[in-house]
């Protein structure tokens, strides 16, 4: 008995340090166990579950414990982050606006957690968790200053300065989609009009993409809407590498607007790079290849030169990662509730 | 003898501590010797000389030394900041493209003072000296988040984090000015389309007023017009207390446009206070008002509730007191180049 507990210690101490990740998306809830070097030691998803915020967290709940309960012999795990969809107040821990989630905004998610789990629960956006990922594992490692913009559905951002991520006052920093690019636009969702969403989130490209079809009867992308009675962004891409003229026609002005925004992030933040990321970075260099001649024409002399403009390298594991780094990091804000 | 020495050093040590802070304009060079609490103790100003930035520099060296020959004896001066127009890549030293101010690209500021002056010297953009004086001691001066916008001639802007100027990769972060609000709109001083600078900037609103003259017969602007050969956003705003039409109008346009502006600063920045400051913010309430109300409009739930919208509280001297609050600050990157 007396040797037993020393070889316990030591088994113990020899354990590499974990975090798990988790990344609620709209469709799919996913969970991931990080190392302490960003790599996902262990994946799993699941369907998120269709209700208010406490069923959806309780499918969360059982999935953290079900990965506690599997990998805590191996790794000693740290803590749990996780990236929500919607302006995040990370330290107070209510989530204001998730988009197509209703019930959430006088929820406490770190209360939730709390009371459940016995490791400290860390929150944040689900663009910010993307960024910092990209920033501390990703693409950015070598970086200081970096802009991540998300295309997806919708247009989402981080700012990571030095590795941390940029929050404002109350959390809400980063709502790159809702620059006004065109004042007095294109409706945006968020209520108002002109918002770089409007004119780069995937369901504007793909509503404008429908109007188009009748103007461009040769395009194919006529006979896959009629065949499917929908586009996709794929759909898209196929058409551009096919050289058709709707396609090109599409991913030029998704390239203006992208360039647009790119040049005046460069103008603001003057960083030494802008991450691309979201399922629209597929189009890769179709897409950034003209945005990147659109921002050099619209930054301010002297700061094109400082910035490199590249594709995420993580792709939709990302918010899994960038949800796992905020264990690890630094924040001293972060810590509040769960100290 | 024996007793002459301690006096004098006892004289030296209750010396209070100043900086001398320099705002470069192409009418003016403007000085001023800055107590540590932000109190401009001296102050004298002079017109600019002609010429290459050798002249300019020497100009402003001179003020320098008579400053510090006249102003030593009572305070311990601790260094020099001077706020340059343009892009001021502050550590190197290099000011990239001071409009109206040619062959100032590879003249290297920094060291033309290193090898003249005895003092630590820091150079920072015009704008952003503004806007640490607002953050620091005025203003701004119980915020954490701040961001600044100057509407002058041009429109500049600084961001604040924590009492620290946010400078980018090479210090030409902030260019707020530049960010885009109208794809493909009004041409910009700068080459770009659409600029906010190119709808708020004052010479656009003046040259855009003198455009709707004629549509506006009984503006008491076309008066002021026909006799002076020129209007001045004094006048404007003169017309827009005496609720003439025109001025109303103009009023009108620039609070739409400076709110689209603020509102975008807000869902990138989420900060907790946007201060308006340079000649235009004498618009007061009839221009931050309405702007306001856009701003509201253009934020993001949950975003707008954080942030006051506020009128710089330092006027015409608010460059010199930055410029020397950049001696007193605490930035380690601005050392590299004195140390």
């Amino acid at each position: 008995m007396i040797n037993k507990q020393p070889m316990t210690n030591e088994i113990e101490t020899i354990r590499s340090t974990a975090a798990i990740g988790v990344d609620l998306g709209g469709s799919f809830i996913k969970i991931g166990l990080i190392s302490s070097k960003g790599r996902i030691l262990q994946f799993k998803e699941e369907p998120t579950p269709e209700g208010g915020p406490e069923t959806i967290l309780q499918g969360i709940l059982t999935l953290i414990l079900t990965f506690v309960k599997e990998y805590s012999n191996e790794y000693e795990i740290l803590g749990v982050g996780i990236g929500l969809p919607g302006v995040v107040q990370f330290k107070e821990g209510f989530v204001i606006n998730p988009p197509n989630m209703p019930g959430w905004k006088s929820f406490n998610v770190l209360q939730f957690f709390k009371s459940k789990l016995d490791l400290p629960v860390f929150i944040d956006n689900d663009a910010n968790v993307m960024a910092l990922a990209e920033a501390v594992w990703g693409a950015g490692k070598d970086c200081r200053q970096i802009v991540c913009l998300t295309l997806g559905t919708g247009v989402g951002g981080g700012i990571v300065i030095d590795k941390e991520l940029y929050h404002g006052a109350s959390g809400g920093a980063g709502e790159l989609g809702h620059v006004i690019v065109q004042a007095g636009g294109r409706q945006c969702g968020c209520g108002n009009k002109g918002c770089l969403e409007a004119y780069l989130g995937a369901n504007y490209i793909i509503a404008h993409t429908v109007e188009l079809l009748d103007s461009y009867p040769a395009s194919i992308l006529n006979k896959i809407y009629s065949e499917s009675a929908e586009l996709t962004p794929p759909d898209i891409l196929e058409a551009v590498k096919a050289d058709d003229p709707l396609g090109m026609k599409i991913v030029d002005e998704m390239a203006y607007y992208l360039g647009i925004g790119i040049g005046s992030i460069i103008n603001v933040f003057n960083p030494d790079m802008v991450i691309i990321g979201g399922g629209l970075c597929n189009f890769g260099e179709y897409l950034l290849g003209p945005a990147r001649k659109v921002a050099e024409e619209c930054a301010m002399e002297g700061l094109f030169e400082d910035v490199k403009i590249v594709q995420a390298e993580f792709k939709n594991r990302a918010g899994v990662i960038g949800a796992g780094s905020l264990v690890f990091g630094k924040n001293e804000y972060r810590m509040s509730i769960n100290d």
